[in-house]
């Protein structure tokens, strides 16, 4: 089959003829992979930046962000069989341990996390386990879904600790709306009654943040913005989810809390530095928010199935994976790039569809 | 009156007859200070480093850590009358804005904080508010529970904070186990069914700790410290209590938390500096924590009542401020430091039945 | 003043010339009122049936739904002043018990109820206390507001306790669309991403529903509306909020759940009875819901003034209040009655520039 | 083997030799039992009240609370292996459902419960499934906790129910300080800092009670138990956790309650029959509680594990089930009845050190 490999760091990925995974274990399952959603943690590894987060050997296949049809079953699966449409959660998990029977499974104590320490899902086909795996609604297309898997789980757990935190009258800054953030501001308005203020110096993603409902839209940057929010609210936002994390936005975020607010970190790259004065002063608390779990990915399928929350895509084929990491890299992409995998064979043309490989932005 | 009054910063406060707080508004009520604790913001805001946070002339009384008896009430007081033995929760507030309404009333909108920015305790008399007071049981002396209005119900809703995130199996960190820290390592065996771990260099700290039923005891500081919780953990703690959150004591606390950890910022003085990327990845939740409200000093006093939580005191008369202060200063005093301002007059030498000012400890 | 007082059980509401009331107390407020809500347990304290249940000597004036201006303040009033536009929690409360400390004011030891235990608001003045008042935004007639004070924030309350039990994809289902029921749906709709089932025999209230965005509606009662539910649910829902609470509707809201689920009880006049075998093995919880509380009113007028709640009332001058009362007795009422106690004279029709007493009904 | 099994309803059990059970599925794994607890249930199979509950054919071998060692495990299991000792999760369920992905594996879409609708463990093996087992600490003997496997979970998980509610200074109230009572005693202590009254007509259990250091003990029933909590709580329980549910208790339960209170049903038998009226105007919930979860029995194995929970047992052989039933139903166990299924053979007893078949009670 086809695959988009790192052969080495700050190198192009380069697709390559490589052996189809096959079944393993007793609960493996191989899916053709219709969509692989492109990530900034994709140039992040390429760039080497993860090199000493996780033992990998290279070459390998990148690609965390899936969704396609159930191919093959190991010999304990029954949950899905084959030809099922399926989105994929990003981790394999064990089921057993405490984190997996709490429902907290991205902490599993022995997970793997194919795209970033096993071979993910820029190929054909991608191997996982049958507990990574959520049957897609009729009609449902894995390509239109694939950045819920990663993306969408990251952006809807991260609103969902908002949403636990406010009220009606309340205030919630989301920073930066791409693609979590305008995932995000979609899901902290089905979650509460709290009114949104976007964040974000980008004419387009203002636009964005204005056709999704945003109450209010803030295109300054820095201390403008962090007055702009002080001024809208009355003494400062109740909750910021920060999706940049880095280049002065972290330090924003704190800034723009009232007393007793939080910040949530989604973006990385800076560094949370507060005197512990202020935050005892301030009462405030810097809360982290990794990738969302099995059932939040679940959670998050049902309001994209309702309709309460939608996706912006621009889609690529895989051979054209150089474009689509470029353009990701140049910020030319509208929501999220999706690498259509399967798509560049006969086969599964006819079930996407979709022949044209454009911005999906309405 | 007699009064430890602060006239100039850096300079030791000084007793001085002044005249007595009136009754101004409908609800205020003096009360004749029975107990006033010494806190380590006492020696703070002598040296000055409160200055540009509030706003208060010189020269005024310090002393926010109150208990004694009501002497007068306004005329729309009902809650108490002349003679009830009562604590002072710290703040004044107005019972009218949002925070008042919910109960969390230190942040409320207009609210003052005797000793802090209005004259205070360590005065035969002060100046509250009937909403500050809390009737004493039965058989409760003042000066035996003044240190709960201020370090304990800091205490208090740190250990609240914690015990809301902690399952049986799980593992509490106290750092820094002093006048706060040792009310807290009470209130978590209480509230919740984790096992605590004290962490503190002092041998007298560490002999408390014992006392009062840690789990774990750890006198080492720095990398030591924290190697010494993964061991004992097998991963890190699932929350910190950092009574300390300076000199290395706030970056131990952030490295002894395990994934999904929490560390909840009392003690002050340096900096939280984490990577965002390390926020994310560990999902860790940076929290701080303030002086409990109301409703939580209510709470304390029922624990303490009922014998669950004990204070370690050391007395001593009004006029010897400058010793207590040094003591203090030079860490010569066991659990917390208790200034007696009306136990220097006839009237109230007979209620409080002591007439030596020495260390409560058992 | 004039007042529609109840001078005997099961006779008609007798509109008096009577005293006003008096500022008696410091914190006591009289309001000038615009609106004052007609509710169906005015009909059963006209029916006798609280007789047993509080203590209060005959005549007296109704109406405990109450918005309108303030007209004088006792001495210790700051939070509002003369001509504010205010709507009236319909609770007196002290503000220094346990309760009211919390801001479960509903619970205040000695709080009192106009309209019930008290002179109430079908009148042009009425006496209450600064605690129960809430200033008006900018713009809003106190008249369209009124039935917020009572059937709103009891429907409010049930829908937050709902919320917090529901997760995108569950099951809501809401009993009785009426005067409650219909602002129950929409703030359960604004709390959170859960489906709405609206159950209700009656094609106005079935148009309404459809109107406020059911998800789905059921006409049938009975086994056939536990049965629709049951298919609509797969399984059964998972928080049903019971407006009804008598003639059957009571028994239906327990066999509409799933296992886990919830029905909170709001309407009543029947029994919750159930084997408790059948409690535990499908453990679900029956819970009951009071009107809500400060707070719950604050923020539903921020609901309310967002637009994201609305209100559907019909007017009536305090004369006809022999027709509000036999409408409402009638179902004739859309949505809820109102009662213009102010209206009736000269001076505040120009406040309220409204002249016909119409359905206001979209 | 040997199993002790129901041919009949109201006939006793008869210990017949059976086959044993063999591994069938990729994940089955068969126990040795080592205990098995005596359950008032068993008495209600044996009884036939639940004849139209599950499906089952007979005769079948009871008991559902096991513990004992590993003795074979399917292909797919890898989270035990044979000799270790377990205790014995009662029911099997999928790991793949919603509600077993949330950890609430009791609501397992497709599972099943040995010893009630499936081959149970008063038997000398038991077939289950590897989801089910948790690996015992070092040192820990089965015998000595298998009731913690069925009793131990139920009260737990009631515990945990109520200390969310429970605040310093509150009232819990047990009913029934038997085989479960007195578990969720020890529970509520150690989860919450509220206070506990025991209400028991039995000196035996009042005795238990006050060895386990309640607060209060109730001897009384009915309206005298009523009146006894109501001036000991000063206005009612916040909490009534009620293991009987029968014989007037449930009603007692419900009278027992403040405004605002809870009471958790656990007991079954009779009805709970409550006006809607009482249920709003106290505001009161009515909450049933299931046996626990995996999880649940993870964190009761940890305070069993700390001597912070410790358990009565009597023990019998596998061939004194007649006796060891007989005696349940007479009441004359103190705390749990645990059958020794393996214990009867050589091969174990040098394992369990124990040839005697006494009261375990300290």
């Amino acid at each position: 089959m086809r695959a988009a490999r790192l052969h080495a760091y700050n190198q192009p990925l380069q697709v390559d003829e490589v052996a189809p995974p096959e079944i393993r274990g007793h609960h493996d399952v191989i899916v053709r992979v219709g969509g692989a959603g492109l990530c900034r943690t994709d140039l992040h590894i390429i760039e080497g930046i993860w090199q000493n987060k996780v033992e990998v050997a290279l070459p390998y296949t990148l690609g965390h962000e899936n969704a396609g049809w159930v191919e093959a079953v190991g010999d304990a699966v029954t949950s899905v069989r084959e030809g099922d449409p399926v989105i994929v959660h990003p981790l394999i998990t064990c089921g057993y341990c405490e984190a997996c029977r709490r429902g907290e499974d991205m902490y599993c104590a022995s997970g793997s996390f194919p795209g970033i320490n096993a071979e993910g899902g820029f190929a054909e086909y991608l191997r996982t386990s049958d507990r990574a795996l959520i049957r897609l609604a009729e009609g449902v297309d894995p390509i239109d879904v694939a950045p819920y898997a990663d993306a969408g789980i990251t952006a809807f757990r991260a609103a969902k600790k908002a949403a636990r935190l406010l009220r009606p009258g309340n205030w919630a800054v989301v920073i930066g709306v791409g693609g979590l953030g305008h995932i995000a501001m979609q899901c902290v308005q089905n979650l509460c009654a709290a009114s949104v203020i976007a964040v974000d110096p980008s004419p387009t993603a203002q636009a964005l943040a204005r056709e999704l409902g945003a109450d209010e839209v803030v295109g300054a940057v820095g201390a403008d913005a962090v007055q702009a929010v002080h001024d809208l609210t009355g003494g400062g936002a109740h909750v910021v989810l920060d999706f940049v994390g880095e280049r002065g936005a972290e330090r924003d975020a704190v800034a723009m809390l009232r007393q007793g607010g939080t910040t949530i970190v989604i973006g990385y790259g800076g560094r949370i530095d507060i005197p512990t004065i202020d935050v005892i002063f301030s009462e405030i608390a810097v809360v982290g928010s990794l990738v969302g779990n099995y059932t939040e990915l679940s959670e998050l399928m049902v309001l994209q199935a309702q309709g309460r929350v939608t996706l912006h895509t621009q889609r690529y084929a895989l051979d054209d994976i150089g474009t689509a990491v470029d353009d990701l890299d140049h910020g030319r992409i509208a929501g999220r790039g999706v690498l259509l995998p399967v798509a560049s064979g006969a086969a599964s043309s006819a079930r996407t569809g979709s022949t044209e490989y454009s911005t999906a932005m309405p």
